[in-house]
């Protein structure tokens, strides 16, 4: 709280007693002397402006949850074939109330309504994670492969059976050979004209593809990304559907193999797949972005390959957003249940009767109120990519840079919101001790099925080097097939200033340092609690950082360096330099929202926290804040005081501010450490 | 390599051609004149160095463990109660091989030797960890607390049977409602003068014992912790043998739950248990420290209740260092793995015809490599730690401050080792992208039986508290049975300056400081590569925070803050400095251990990871440094450049010094990554 206090409108001016004229007043009167009053937190409330726009939609699906929690004890008593079938079940059940077709139009049983879809899946990250999964499985990466890389052909075909869950399908990308390294895929798609067909094949033993849900067991079509090749000509990578099974029987030349056991989402039946010359009819292939005519003649609306392979590689960009909220809400999970357990617990030393609470002790606030903290800014930050990616995909903005944006911003947010569940996950198990370890307690499965979010859908670290691409080079479409040495080159050839002035955020530090008090030494003299130097502290850190980079970029190859080695000596700083990147556009998110709330309780606390996720972010990195001029070593240490002091205001409000997560208590289970 | 290069005694003094004196002299010749040379690492012989004093036991262990290698596929195939046979099987067959038994007398079958119990434990952490808990409740914590707590009349009874498997037992010391506070315990045992007999009960419904190994099945007998009652007077916290099962039936007035499915561990069948006033003899009291005798009358050779508590609880601390030993070998194992797939794996851009190999990779030598030499450094620590308790054990040296510097080293060495585990396992199975997620890679094993390793045998917090508190309060055993407010109280009443000044780092920051160049300035003056800085900056940041402890406690009470609120307040900074305090012993231990080594090649490998590993731990805390006075911007970013630099030189020998931790190939597994 370090802006203006504004009276709110219902306050009655005339009132003597800053007391008698309500809370609102009460508290204007008292910041005006300095004194913090402690906010009273309506949870009820403060969910409604987390749930924001979509809030019957996640109300639905957090009841549906609620309804089926019994799975999350199915998960732990069935073997993996039956859990896998109960999965199945439960998935084709919720196709059947809409909840999992939000983004399918409505002539094919869907809600016509993108942003609908994002805050459904999200809100499954709180419930089963197989369920999850396979519901991203069959209907935003298949049901969405078709939906966007098809054309009406497909649609009229497939859709109305995908939706209702009645033919399942795979998305079959990755491959053992090659993870992240789509456009060297081995499988081959060559176009045979005398039969009209396309030939699909596996070239070599490690060009399965792998790790693919649905296809050990219940998909019948299979997406396939494929090496185009027609008439001798290599065209890239394009997609086309292949049907895997016939009658539950495995196809002809195609061959599967089970993924096994997983470290978790048993739930979900992963498997390899081999083709060997299968044969698919022309019209297979996807064709809204490339096309094959009855004359075997290869045409593309978009000349240049690689943007052809981004542009098709773009309708990933819906599976990233999915997956970062539902981390995030993962999360959230596993806070609910450490503070609930933090407030009832009693542990060792006795002041006066009782032991204290858990959440009483310094180090355990510490532990936990930060990633509260954070788990509030990371939502709000979420909800600001879900809408963009509503805007786009809807139509109502959509043009080159604002889908390279948004690429950009899931890409990030993504690795931010599944390192961010792995992290809190773990650090509320260790503060539930034995208790949390034991499956009743849902860390188990939380641990388990979330681990691979950091490295599906995406490596996180490989999610970064491409945001950090789209600062280096501007968003411009014409770099976006740039391998990261070609990345290397291009920036190595500008001027580095031309680099920083170029980037969003080099205009966003000027303004903001000019209504900051104290000219150059903004730093020194605004304060610690006010929004506009966080802001500013991030939005330094971000510009100096990519200087940072293009500075060693440039230093590399003019010392002549091949860009692999000055790529592979620059890499740290530029994942940090896209770390910094996203880190201001989530504080971003939510001093906006905060912003955008009006005076009162609720504001006040979102204030507390918002405060606690900006100074921790800086604490945490304040070597790189003093060894950069920014960060006085008195400074620093104050930052660190006052984030023990944020600590203390917010702990008696942890308990509601966990609340207001609405986690159903079906699905904390937990018995022992929250009932 | 700082230090000053000594020609091997090997060499021929008179050679001119120093490459034709062999490699030792033309490494040194190369060095006089500046130049790097890349080393060969013998891995044999770097086994050799590991394996230390005990290769012997080491090495037959492994091989045990390859030859069984088969149940880390049980464990995956298998019901959980399958699993848990499997895994007593191997425990009975392993107590058939001695290699379960070298920590007991050789009249009841054991071994005679700590060292080896504690070297034959430690290995079992690169096996199954369910086989290596199952090992540690039986032998270490029911079996130790026989021989330690019992006197002749128990060992005489039962040591045979324990040492061979046949008696199968728990350690029921922790309780639902009270985890790490044993001292406040709610079982109570009652003396009974009419029949001579104590009546063990569960006084309250969360007093049940918890989270038990072998209570779900196979227990027999069980080491249960209670308040102990004589004639109407409470004694504290002592241990009793109680029988819990009679002929594989529950005994009468005994009731136990199974604790059911857990996040790991599942072959190991824990549990809840509850007494209903069941009556054992007298002579069921484990006497050593205290003993009731015919007439009813309690006696004691330790008077002070408090140190007698701490007395019998000092048994634990042999399974203190087991854990942190086996939670370093199962990082070893992730190491190895992921090493090895960074070395095979080639991702994306070319050069020249392939991809690059993963490891060649700046960010994947970041992430990988400082964690090696982590590894390699808590390796050398717990190898002193575990030599500490062997001398203590076997009376070679066995006096009260020994005892208190054992057990505070223990507890931090088993803290840091698990906290390596957790955070090793995670890095590396993320560094292998979605085929670590599988089960058939191990780390779905790893990490979830591992997880627990940071909250059992002590939670690593509540450990590092007892640390800071022996640093505190001097060890001096008039102290350990203060509570944390107790200490706060002491330290608050003593001058900073006693505090410091009593501690051994203060003595040993003094004689290094001689040691370096530039008196005062030593710390701007020093070379980066000098083991004696690093040395000097880790004693430097431990003395410093043990001094802000002092102070702040000081202020806290003087200012008026009740004790509870001043530890509250301070307990980040208690924590911090304890683990200051361990990082200097790890470092200490590594340094030690290199210079031990004759010049030659292993010595260049071993100190290019002392250096990565001293220049990490500074670059992960020189905020801290720059904070207080100790590091200039220009040598913190420098210490960045020279960690990057490390990297880049070990990575080369990378597969090599992960190769040395000779893990058994079939202990691996993880065929798609490292076949």
């Amino acid at each position: 709280m370090a802006t203006d206090t504004v009276l709110p409108d219902a306050v009655d001016p005339d009132a003597a007693d800053p007391a008698a004229a309500g809370p609102g007043a009460e508290r204007a009167a008292a910041e005006e002397e300095g004194v913090y009053l402690q906010p009273e937190v309506d949870v009820a409330a403060l969910t409604d402006v987390l749930d924001g726009r979509y809030a019957e939609v996640r109300r639905s699906v957090r009841a549906q949850l609620a309804e089926h929690a019994g799975i999350l004890e199915d998960a732990e008593t069935s073997t993996r074939a039956e859990y896998r079938e109960r999965v199945l079940e439960l998935v084709q059940e919720m196709a059947g109330t809409g909840q999992t077709g939000f983004g399918f139009p409505a002539e094919y049983g869907g809600g016509a309504d993108i942003g609908a879809s994002i805050a459904a899946f999200e809100t499954l990250g709180l419930g089963d994670l197989s369920v999850m999964t396979k519901v991203g499985v069959q209907f935003g990466l298949f049901g969405g492969a078709i939906l966007q890389l098809g054309t009406q052909r497909h649609h009229e075909r497939y859709l109305a059976d995908v939706v209702s869950g009645r033919l399942l399908g795979c998305f079959a990308m990755t491959e053992t050979g090659h993870g992240s390294n789509v456009q060297a895929l081995g499988t081959v798609a060559t176009y045979d004209a005398e039969t009209d067909e396309f030939v699909v094949h596996t070239a070599r033993e490690d060009a399965s593809k792998d790790y693919i849900g649905n296809a050990a067991c219940h998909g019948e079509l299979a997406v396939v990304f494929a090496q185009l090749e027609v008439g001798g000509e290599q065209h890239g990578v394009h997609a086309l559907l292949v049907p895997i099974r016939v009658d539950g029987e495995v196809a002809p030349g195609v061959r599967i193999e089970d993924d096994g056991a997983k470290m978790g989402l048993n739930g979900v039946d992963n498997g390899r797949i081999w083709f060997d010359h299968v044969r698919v009819p022309r019209e297979a292939l996807l064709n809204r972005f490339a096309d094959v005519d009855a004359d075997g003649v290869y045409s593309s609306p978009i000349d240049n390959p690689g943007r052809r392979f981004f542009t098709m590689l773009g309708t990933l960009v819906q599976g990233r957003v999915c997956i970062g909220g539902a981390g995030i809400n993962a999360a959230k999970v596993a806070i609910a249940i450490a503070v609930t357990y933090g407030n009832r617990r009693r542990q060792f030393e006795a002041t006066g009767e009782e032991e204290e609470l858990l959440l009483d002790y310094g180090l355990h606030q510490r532990r936990l109120l930060p990633l509260l903290a954070r788990s509030y800014a990371l939502h709000f930050a979420q909800e600001v990519v879900a809408d963009q990616l509503h805007q786009v995909f809807s139509g109502e903005k959509d043009d080159d840079v604002t889908r390279r944006l948004l690429e950009s911003r899931a890409a990030g947010t993504k690795a931010l919101g599944t390192w961010h569940a792995t992290r809190t996950i773990q650090e509320c198990r260790e503060a539930c001790g034995g208790a949390g370890y034991l499956a009743v307690n849902r860390f188990a499965a939380l641990k388990a099925d979330t681990d691979v979010f950091t490295t599906f859908e995406g490596d996180n670290h490989v999610l970064l080097q491409l945001v950090a691409k789209g600062l280096l080079t501007d968003y411009a479409s014409d770099f976006e097939d740039l391998d990261q040495f070609g990345m290397v080159r291009f920036v190595a050839g500008l001027a580095v200033d031309t680099v920083i002035e170029k980037t969003a955020v080099h205009k966003l530090l000027e303004r903001i340092k000019d209504v900051l008090p104290g000219g150059d030494a903004w730093d020194a003299d605004a304060g610690l609690l006010d929004p506009d130097y966080h802001l500013a502290m991030y939005r330094f850190r971000e510009e100096h950082m990519i200087g940072g980079v293009a500075r060693r970029l440039k230093r590399g190859i003019d010392d002549g360096m091949d860009a692999g080695e000055v790529f592979s000596r620059v890499q740290d700083h530029v994942i940090a330099a896209a770390r910094a990147h996203m880190e201001r556009l989530v504080l971003e998110a939510f001093v906006e929202k905060v912003a955008t709330l009006p005076d009162g309780d609720l504001k006040v606390a979102l204030n507390l926290l918002c405060d606690l996720h900006a100074l921790a972010g800086i604490e945490a990195d304040r070597a790189w804040f003093m060894e950069h001029g920014r960060l006085s070593v008195q400074r620093s240490k104050a930052i660190s005081r006052e984030v023990a002091s944020l600590c203390r205001k917010i702990r008696p409000l942890a308990g509601d501010l966990a609340d207001a997560f609405a986690v159903p208590p079906e699905l904390l289970r937990a018995p022992a450490l929250v009932g």
